[in-house]
Formats: C-alpha cells, sequence, structure tokens
C-alpha cells in the first residue's frame, strides 16, 4: 500500500488489518502524539490497548518546510527490537512494522508515565538508575566490537546509517548552541551568559572533538536520544521508546544523554529549594554510572576477541566511556538550554527561577564538557554540585 | 557477462571490448600478477602498453581453500577513483570497470618500479617523502569528516564497506602475530624474541587500543594497504596501486604504513652496514611526516564544518593522527616479522643478517607501539634509531 498519513480510522483500520483487533469490536481511537516526528495513535478495544505510529514526512513541530526521511520508522522498529533482543525487560514491543506505510504496532504503555514528568513531579522512581545502567550495557555491549565479528558488526553499520536523524544531532547539540544560530532559542535573561560561554576557546575546541566522535566512533548501536521523555516508568517497570535516532556511535553518547537529564531535573529542583529530592537524583547519577560501569565489566570478560580481550586496555575503554558521558552530558545541559529544543523541567520555571536554573546548567554544562578532555571520573559530578570555596594553606 | 577466470586470450578480448585496442593489432599478453589476491595480464599492442587485472575468488597464494569476495575489486576501482579525483598525480589510472567480471583495465606502469625493490637496492628515490605525503594528505582530508557533509560521508562508508578484506587486517596485522597462532611465519633464530614479546601486557593492551580503532574509528577514505609493494616509482613520478583494503578508518593507519616499510628497509640496510642510505631512510621518514602535517594543516583551514574549525581541536586532530601513525607503523614492522605475510627487505637476508634485521623490527615496532598510547611525536623514530647510553648527572 502506498505510504499515506493515516487518520483515526486509518490507523484502526491498519491494526485491524495486521490482526491485532478483534473483527467487530467497537475501537476507540486518540491520537496522542507530542514529539516532533510523527502520529501517536492510542487504539483501545475490548479493554486492551495498542499503539499505531506512524513517521511523517517532515518535522510535526515545525510543518512541511523541514522535510525528514521516512526511513527513520525502519531505523527505529529495528532498533528497538534490536535492543530488544538483548534487554527485552527495558524496550517497548514492537509488534509489526510496515515498511511502505512507514508504520508500526507497539504495545501500550498507558499504565506507565513519562519519566520526564515524574522527575519533574520530584517522585523517587525505584530501581530507575539500575534499570536504566543495564538497559545500555546490555545493548551497548552486544552490538560493540567485543561481541560481534567484524563482518557482522560492518553490515549492522551500513544497515543503520543513518544520515538525516543524524545530522540533526550533529546540528542542534554540537553546532548551533555553541554559536549565534537562528535556530537557537535563548531566554533573554540567559543571553549574557550564553555570548560569554561562546567565547571560551576551550570549550569549543572540546566540543569539536565531541562532535568528531559522534560522527566517527561507530562504537555501539546507540538509542541515540535516550532522554527523560524517551523513558517510561512505573512501578517494577522502565521501558524506552523512540529509537528513531538509533546509529553506530560513541557510546558514551546515550550514557551521557542519560546523565545530562538527571542533571537537568537536579538544575530544576535546586532552584525549587527542593534539595532532598536534588541529593537522590545526584545520587542516582553516580548510582546509574556504577552500575553501568559494574554490569559492562562483566560483560566484557566476555569477549571472544582475543586482541580486545586484553584487560588494561578494557580499563582504559570503559575510562574513554564514562569521559566521552560526561562531555555529551554536558553538551546536552548546554543544548537544551540555548538550543532549538528545550525541556520542561528547566522552560516551566518562571523568571528568575528558569534564569537561576539555565545559569546553573550552563556552568554544568561547560565545566563536564571541559573536564571530558582531562582526567576526569564520575566524581566529577558530586564536586561540580557541591563546589566548596577555594582555600589556600595559610 | 558472467564471471569467469580469464587466460590471456580472455584478458585480450575483455579490452578489445572496451574499445582499448586496435581490432586487428597483434597483441602480446603476459601474465605478470605477483601479489596474492588477482590476476593481472600486461598488454602491448602497437608499442603501448595496458594493464587488465581481474579478482580471484579465492586468496591466490593460499589457494581455492581461502575464498575471497569478488566485491574487492569494485572497491579497489572505487578507492582508486576516489584517491584520483583529489590527488590525481599519484594513483594508477582506472580506465574502465565491468562489475560482472570483476575486472578493469588501468594504465601501464611498466616504465616504472617498484618503491620496495628500490629501498632493497638501495636507491635514493628523489621526492618519495613528499609525493607519499601529499597522496595521502590530499586523499585523506577530501574524505574526512573536515571536508563532507554528514550525509555524503555516511553514503560513502557504506559503499566502501569492506568486511572481507578489512578482517584479513584484523586478523594478519593485529592479533595473529602477538600470540601463537598457526598462520604466523617465525624465523627459528627469532622464535624466542617472539615468546617474549607475547609476555608484554602494555604491548598488548597498545595494540587492541590499535586494533579497536582500526575497527571503530572511520575518519577517511584509507587506501588500506599502503606498503612500499603498492607504489610504483620513477623519475618525477609515483603511483600508488593495489587499493582493494580500501575502507574508512584511521587516517594514521595509511600514514603508519608508509613510515613502517621505510623503516623495514631501514632495518635491512643497517644490518647490511648501509648507513648512509640508512641515513637517508630515516630522513625521508621524519620529512614525510612533516610534509603531511603541513600540507594537511593547510587543507584543515578550508573546513566548512563550524564546529569542526577549532583551531586547539584541530591541533589535537593533527597530533593523534601521528600518534597513531607510529603505533600501526609498530604493528607494521611486527606483523612483517612474525605474521603471514613477510616482506622482501628482511627475508631476502641471510642467515645472522636476518636475525638481526628482524631482531631490530621487533625491537622497533615494540618502542613504536607503546610510545603511541602516550605523548609523542615523530622525533621520536629518530630517538630509537640512535639509542645513547643513559647517562646520570654526576
Amino acid at each position: 500500500m502506498p505510504y499515506q498519513t493515516f487518520d483515526s480510522a486509518a490507523a484502526i483500520a491498519f491494526a485491524q488489518s495486521r490482526g491485532f483487533l478483534p473483527q467487530h469490536a467497537e475501537v476507540s481511537c486518540t491520537e496522542i502524539g507530542d514529539g516532533n516526528l510523527n502520529l501517536v495513535f492510542h487504539l483501545r478495544a475490548e479493554g486492551r490497548g495498542l499503539i499505531v505510529k506512524q513517521a511523517l514526512p517532515y518535522v510535526r513541530c515545525v510543518g512541511e518546510s523541514w522535510p525528514l526521511t521516512l526511513d527513520r520508522a525502519r531505523i527505529e522498529a529495528e532498533t528497538l527490537l534490536a535492543h530488544a533482543k538483548v534487554a527485552e525487560p527495558f524496550v517497548v514491543k514492537v509488534l509489526d512494522f510496515d515498511p511502505e506505510l512507514y508504520a508500526m504496532v507497539q504495545e501500550d504503555l498507558s499504565h506507565l508515565v513519562l519519566l520526564r514528568r515524574r522527575l519533574i513531579e520530584g517522585e523517587r522512581v525505584d530501581g530507575l538508575s539500575a534499570d536504566l545502567a543495564d538497559y545500555l550495557a546490555q545493548s551497548l555491549y552486544a552490538y560493540s566490537d567485543f561481541a560481534l565479528a567484524g563482518k557482522e558488526k560492518k553490515a549492522l553499520v551500513s544497515q543503520f546509517s543513518n544520515p538525516e536523524l543524524c545530522q540533526i544531532t550533529e546540528d542542534l547539540f554540537f553546532t548551533d548552541p555553541f554559536r549565534e544560530h537562528e535556530r537557537n532559542d535563548i531566554f533573554p535573561a540567559t543571553r549574557p551568559l550564553a555570548e560569554e560561554l561562546w567565547q571560551d576557546v576551550m570549550l569549543l575546541d572540546a566540543v569539536a572533538e565531541l562532535k568528531a566522535r559522534f560522527l566517527s566512533c561507530p562504537q555501539a548501536l546507540l538509542h541515540g536520544d535516550v532522554h527523560s521523555g524517551s523513558v517510561f516508568s512505573g512501578p517494577g517497570e522502565l521501558k524506552v521508546i523512540d529509537a528513531e535516532f538509533g546509529f553506530f556511535g560513541p557510546m558514551g553518547f546515550d550514557v551521557g544523554s542519560v546523565i545530562g537529564n538527571l542533571l537537568l531535573a537536579w538544575c530544576r529542583h535546586k532552584c525549587l529549594g527542593n534539595q532532598d529530592y536534588a541529593d537522590w537524583l545526584e545520587e542516582e547519577c553516580i548510582n546509574f554510572w556504577q552500575h553501568f560501569e559494574d554490569r559492562f565489566k562483566t560483560l566484557l570478560a566476555g569477549t571472544e576477541d582475543l586482541a580486545l580481550a586484553s584487560e588494561g586496555y578494557q580499563s582504559r575503554f570503559i575510562n574513554q566511556v564514562q569521559k566521552d558521558a560526561l562531555g555529551y552530558a554536558g553538551c546536552e545541559l548546554i543544548r537544551r538550554t540555548l538550543g532549538l529544543a528545550h525541556v520542561a523541567d528547566i522552560a516551566s520555571l518562571e523568571g528568575g527561577q528558569r534564569t537561576e536554573a539555565e545559569k546553573r546548567a550552563l556552568a554544568l554544562g561547560r565545566s563536564l564538557i571541559l573536564a571530558s578532555q582531562g582526567t576526569c571520573d564520575i566524581g566529577l559530578v558530586r564536586r561540580l554540585l557541591h563546589p566548596s570555596p577555594v582555600r589556600f594553606a595559610a
């Protein structure tokens, strides 16, 4: 069937034709897409729910003037299926995919809540850091040089070549926010800080290094956009969705996206005076890395590549992932403050509080990016969140 | 036409059908392939020469038990054409390519001599280091993130995905020579040194790092096998051939192959007592890097990527290419001594001289690989070739 944009009736007919709905059932359908790129229909029939998701040929929030490849629907379905193979509990189930309609059927997750909402509301999410760490450790390891033979990996790198979506990240994450650009969206009170940031030559050097690794370091099949709006959570459950940015890139990018989003929530709650919750976010950040590192090291011990089995190399590899993660977390903090796409954690704050939160996000982001180029580890996060006055010996 | 292996008559018919030979001319044809992977026919008619090169579906020197993709003929033709676009004077002309017969027509270079032969015979080759540096700087820059837009580069990375040939390098370059392996070919007198080398944990860590970068660092379209048997040379002329190992990898691999091959020749002449020629090789080695760095820096200044234009980043990038190059040069020295494929520079020496040359190659290779993991530059080569006794202050 040639591609055409679904309305509710078409979404229902699609799910029915694929055998996911009883033939004569009453079906309700609501379009719930709040992202920027897709139509998302929530179908309900006989007490059971389903999601039909279809890619639009343009960026939804901008309109038809910004065309975007439909192939991202294939990338999303294949990335989710690939990750589900090795980290099944943490990935939304893709039940079916139609490569001509660029539409897929997914399990209904409406009993869960977006992680970003929970973080904004100051809810402690049990097991959050461990689940995210397991998800990333298992899926990143399984599609790395440690686990795949050279031929197999190279075929996957081509299969998951995702130039158009990568370019969005290349531009919005690494280029625009670090200079004056029409796509930026800068809160007026924050502009002087932005202009100061753009003068920091060391920072720009470090961002270039991080961008270069994003471009040319296909370590593993990344989710590519694992921010807290791509994660659903509920009691004892965590599910990652929205993998259209999937591609082979540096592991630290996914790991850093998680850290960056926890720190964005931290900036919010710190400015709201919710110190206990801010402390919980800090702990989750550290726990997330520690858990990831432990799980990843365990998996590394099983590599069958004779050369890559060297322990010293593996330990340096993990250390580089950690440095990358801190750098990419820093970029996330800055691009969510100065770039096109803001997050409600900060953008929903009023006046002075927003200014204060953005100031924190920029300072934290800058320090993380600079630190990523030297010797650093996750403990840096703690030091940055609790700056103490410099003391000199008497 | 379905694939079949050419004999002389078929090679002539192929060139004729493509319009490269006069219809009724007398044509002479000699099979001159001395490599491991292909048939190479040298055709002559009416005083003009032509090369017809056809890929065999197996590794020639091993036989039909080691099958090998014919697709490498496409890779070779497309790599040579891509490099010729930006470094025309230094690349053999591909006049035609047939994707079904995996055969191509190339210009005749029989007026030139293989660089390895000149180096073995101790000839000084005018302009050698500058030509090789220009060839690599121009071709590596043009197919890097500095010069290509993200989409364009990602399409090329897939086009030049070369899993089977890369695997040969992954195995023979990085894995086998650093441990006991049936594919190794170790001169009896050298075996004790090999066994000592295999115990060096720091070395194995460094080799793992270099292998990982070979696997997952698509910085540019490499030649992939630019040893001195892939270079033809004559007065005022240098032509690179044999690009079937072309793929997107770390620039330092090609740069290091050149340095490694100059140093293999150095090991030969040092042991033969040809000190003047050894000194010339040393100078060429240093000049090659300096010239490459100068040329590459000039090209870098023209990048249109706003983020990658940062000067500090570019200087670190060049420095990393230099470190990689020294590391890969070290691997070349070791794999040509212990691995499957030796070079005549050393293997043609007799008894004690061969042992001495191999000892030098291993020591030099080891130092270069270890040094590549820290702070180092091309000056290291000079220090390694002229070890002076350690002096302590009185």
